[in-house]
């Protein structure tokens, strides 16, 4: 008999060699239906792997990823053999699960291709098996004989792979008539697996490499109810719809430019407004919090990454350094604000009493990305942190996270983002010595956050291991309109900056101390929150964010002359205005400019010259009467003061 | 005889062989000692040299640059006269007149050195040798005589420079026991220098080239008078008083950092703030007149590039192309933000009716400079243009033209620069084919810029071959509050880029036009408009820059939580203000406080906290009364309203 203890602590026997499913099925037949994966002793396992020792074991439901990665690395599988069985002697590379379903990576062979209109037969193919409730079968096996295997299949893909493998640690999974050499684990058999979509096809070299093989990748998902692939159609529908690539387009935000370079983000006027805003709102909530705003180049010597560390870390996979035409200095491309930071700390000397020191800066930053990872403005090879460092001493911490907690609570709240989670990211207390800075410090700031995010009554994960080797940090991720998390804000203590450019202060001893650094960012970069700020609103901006708040629409031409008085009123008092003095219809002009999203439609025409009147219409809501020009001066105001004001 | 014709057309006929000297005397005797060089039909030459044939001459007094150079060239041979004389066997690099006198590059030879202390003895040997009344006298030699008579002295650099001419070309210059090779033009004799006073002493490489010996180069000035001198000596402590370099790290404006890089600026808080202020000032002005802003990033593909010819003209002396670490791209940092807005131009199709589209900036740019060259913000590496480009149809150049200069004068008046020239450059008549672009749109383009100039009543210059290869210019000049000029702003048409990047906007008549692209600049950068506004107000900014408004000091300890009252409302109402809380006397905290020119300083004491009011002291200017908190608050924004709009 063996041991199994449960998540819930309980414990029970059972006969050796029993599997996680025949314990699910003792427990409940219904439970045993709901389960995909196991996690035996913290190894993720089959459900229909034997179990031949005392173990702690977890069932994994659909809410878990463990169950979900099982069930659509299956669905890869079955995906595999129905193309088999279509494709006579195609290829395969890799297909992983992924976070919403799975792919593979195939190749044809020559003069064949596969494309979108091919995947209603593959999913029907799939359906067919799926149905026969063909069993996984595990099985491991020597390097030989996978290598045997593939080589007289002729895929040439799946030997390379196996010729990296290490002998002694190669399974195969045998589903129908297909095999394939994996890692598992997989369902116990293709029968969950009810509801199958194949959405679409995509290129993709081999190993992502440019000079290798192009092949072709099948993206697809599956569940175990049509329900819920229904109900995750009309998600992928809507997040369609909210796409910030293309709202960034139809608004005219921004655009990218092949001449330019891949990932480099143009902001047309609209969106540089947007931006802008965001720029001018935070910067006067960081003054009023004591903030001091620098400027620094975007450059910076090689040797400022070499003493910050950077260029030992990720030189390699950055921009590579420039050279000068004479000299013989090397300069990069700046990653990250903070070392720029560190030298305008020490271009003068600080006393205790001027700590903490809160430097902020709307820094643009460059990253290397593949291009084949850029994604409109949420991967991108450049973009502007809302970047800030506090210089503390270690007994300021606690009140700095709590401050910074503060910030971000507010300004999400501003945003009306308020669904969110934080989490706290500690050392791995079984590996301190792969972490910087002393134990005491450690301690001390692991506390700090733990009960800062306490006194702020935020809702938090701890996770142990998470840290980084600098420091302990809490990120922030909150969930858009349509439930999708997004990471934004982020806090990180730093005991290694500190230490490479050598920060010092003047203690009330007159001795000097070593200041603490904490990064943080409450966006994380305007790029990446104007894109979430876009998909959360569907593109219609708050009043305040607006590039452009309200278009005249004069009634006829005869009107053009009154519109253009008040247009020109409106743009004096701040309030961006457009006019569409196109000789159309009223009622095409409202529809037209309905669509653009612009908040306010100003209607005017014999009675509102007569008055100094408009006839305000709200974007999306309709009439909303006439109004004097100053009182829709006024309105507009303070509809926005609403809105930033909290 | 000869036929001599004056500037104002006049012509008269002298005895052949006579020199522009003895004219001068046949004039009058005091024209005589007035004139130091000539211009003979357009070359410049000694006063000494005999005229042979009929010509234009013109005689350069001391207002004329030409005169001031040939007097200044010839104390750059006296000082080598007189080092020769204390310095035997030292040989001597180069010695040109500068724009504030001269400079002479000596090797003193093994084992001796060349300090500050030894300058008023080399004055003094000047001033006796400049007494003797030593004639300069010029001689034709072939190269084979200039190289003999070098190297018998032993003097390398001169044989150097010698081996690198042509025969038939060289001219040597003698004066006292001294003999330089020099193209001149010379006085005709030492006796004008009356005043002579040697500068400084710096090192410079040998030909600007790092690898060649460190020679030791001698700064030095003369004039024909005592008081000419001493005036220019005021200026110099004055302009040294000015230094922004100097203000700026007093005031802690802007640091620079050799990790970082050399010419990087680093923006401190309250240089970053100032710096701000004039980005938002100008933002303002700029929405109103129609200008969308865009934002770009700092770097671009090098096709990018090569597209607008940047790369082929510019490339091997700019910032190097840096590679990605995989699938071989290069980029380079933008030295321009011109390409970048002509692929924001390009993203979207354009009408006739749109034009002109007027697109802004404050894009920071990349440029190369030799570490040598640098000199605090206004010689730098990494600076922000404020910049702009109108793209417009050929028929709006001259309304564009003027709502530029209308700009450019609206935005020197609010500055307080009220004296300024402008320099309009125009292609070269007799050389057309240099230019790009069609005849019929140069001739337009320069008769709009003249006549757009005129109707602005702008004080002009024209300079007919002084205008870039791609099109006409207009530059602005302003003189500082000491007389110095500045080139600030600059109106650039340009027909190359559209061309180059294909753009085009659809005309009435439903065909693909190109529009012509306008760069203009108000401040040039940031960097050096910073620079020139802290030289000229010597670093008391107006109000609405100062990034400090006012400190607040307490009489005494007492009175703390009174001033920490005041200072919140202040801040509040966004006045930046300060707090002196040191336990000093009154009378310490005010001398500090002037110091760090504040604008405003706030004394509370029993009375002030009774009534809730401060007692005001302007800076520099003392006591302004008491006044109610509000009414402070009130009358702040009403001083900064009246600098700000005009």
């Amino acid at each position: 008999m063996i041991k199994i203890t449960f998540p819930d602590g309980t414990k029970k026997e059972y006969k050796k060699g029993i599997s996680s499913l025949e314990i699910a099925e003792e427990i409940s037949p219904k439970l045993a239906k709901e389960v995909y994966a196991a996690s035996v002793n913290g190894e993720i396992r089959d459900l229909s792997r034997p179990i031949d020792t005392d173990a702690n074991l977890k069932l994994h439901k659909w809410d878990d990823e463990e169950a979900r990665h099982a069930f659509w690395h299956s669905s890869a599988h079955l995906m595999a053999e129905a193309l088999e069985a279509i494709y006579p002697g195609i290829k395969f590379g890799i297909g992983p699960a992924i976070e919403n379903g799975f792919y593979y990576d195939v190749d044809p062979g020559d003069g064949r291709a596969i494309t979108e209109a091919d995947l209603p037969a593959i999913e029907n193919k799939m359906k067919e098996f799926a149905a026969q409730n063909q069993s996984f079968i595990r099985k491991d096996v020597s390097k030989k004989e996978a290598m045997d295997l593939f080589t007289s299949k002729g895929d040439e893909y799946k030997t390379e792979l196996i010729s990296e493998l290490e002998d002694g640690t190669i399974s195969l999974y045998t589903s129908g008539n297909f095999v394939d050499l994996c890692r598992g684990p997989h369902l116990p058999s293709t029968e969950p697996i009810k509801a199958i979509k194949l959405t679409s096809v995509a290129g993709a070299y081999w190993r992502g490499d440019e000079k290798r093989r192009m092949l072709t990748r099948i993206y697809g998902i599956t569940y175990p109810k049509q329900k819920m692939l229904d109900e995750y159609l009309v998600f992928l529908e809507e997040a369609k719809r909210r796409d910030h690539r293309r709202i960034g387009k139809e608004l005219e935000l921004f655009t990218f430019s092949p001449k330019v370079g891949m990932g480099l983000p143009l902001w047309l006027p609209k969106g540089s407004d947007v931006r802008q805003h965001l720029i001018d709102f935070l910067t006067k909530i960081l003054k009023k919090r004591g903030y001091k705003i620098v400027t620094t180049p975007h450059i910076g010597n090689v040797n400022l990454y070499k003493v910050s560390g950077h260029f030992e870390k990720y030189g390699a996979s950055s921009f590579q350094p420039m050279s000068t035409p004479q000299e013989g200095e090397q300069f990069m491309l700046k990653p990250m604000n903070c070392p720029h930071h560190c030298e305008i700390y020490n271009a003068t000397p600080h006393s205790y009493k001027e700590l903490p020191l809160r430097m902020a800066e709307f820094g643009t930053v460059y990253r290397y990305e593949q291009s084949g990872e850029l994604h409109g403005l949420t991967r991108v090879r450049s973009f502007t942190q809302d970047d800030a460092h506090h210089f503390c001493r270690p007994d300021q911490l606690r009140e700095e996270f709590k401050s910074i907690i503060d910030l971000i609570l507010y300004i999400f709240k501003i945003l009306n983002f308020n669904d969110f989670t934080a989490q706290i990211s500690l050392r791995d207390p079984d590996n301190k010595e792969k972490y910087i800075g002393t134990d005491e410090n450690w301690e001390r700031a692991e506390q700090d956050i733990i009960s800062a995010a306490g006194d702020k009554n935020l809702k938090t994960t701890v996770v142990p291991g998470e840290a980084a080797f600098y420091g302990p940090k809490l990120d922030f991720m909150v969930r858009d309109a349509i439930g999708r998390k997004w990471q934004l804000g982020t806090i990180q203590v730093d005991y290694n900056l500190p230490e490479r450019f050598d920060l010092t202060y003047n203690g009330s001893d007159n001795q000097k101390h070593r200041p603490v650094m904490i990064h943080r960012t409450v966006f994380g970069s305007m790029e990446r929150f104007v894109a979430v700020l876009i998909e959360n609103t569907a593109g219609k901006l708050p009043l305040w964010l607006a590039p452009e708040k309200a278009v005249i629409l004069p009634i006829s031409d005869k009107f053009n002359d009154y519109a253009l008085k008040i247009l020109e009123i409106l743009n004096n008092s701040d309030i961006c205005t457009l006019i569409d003095d196109r000789s159309e219809k009223i009622g095409k002009k409202i529809r037209d400019n309905e669509l653009k999203r612009i908040p306010y439609l100003l209607i005017v025409g014999e009675k509102e010259a007569e008055n100094g009147s408009v006839s305000v219409r709200k974007q999306g809501e309709g009439d909303k009467g006439s109004m004097k020009i100053e009182e829709f001066v006024n309105f507009i105001n303070s509809e926005i003061k609403k809105e930033i004001e909290i």
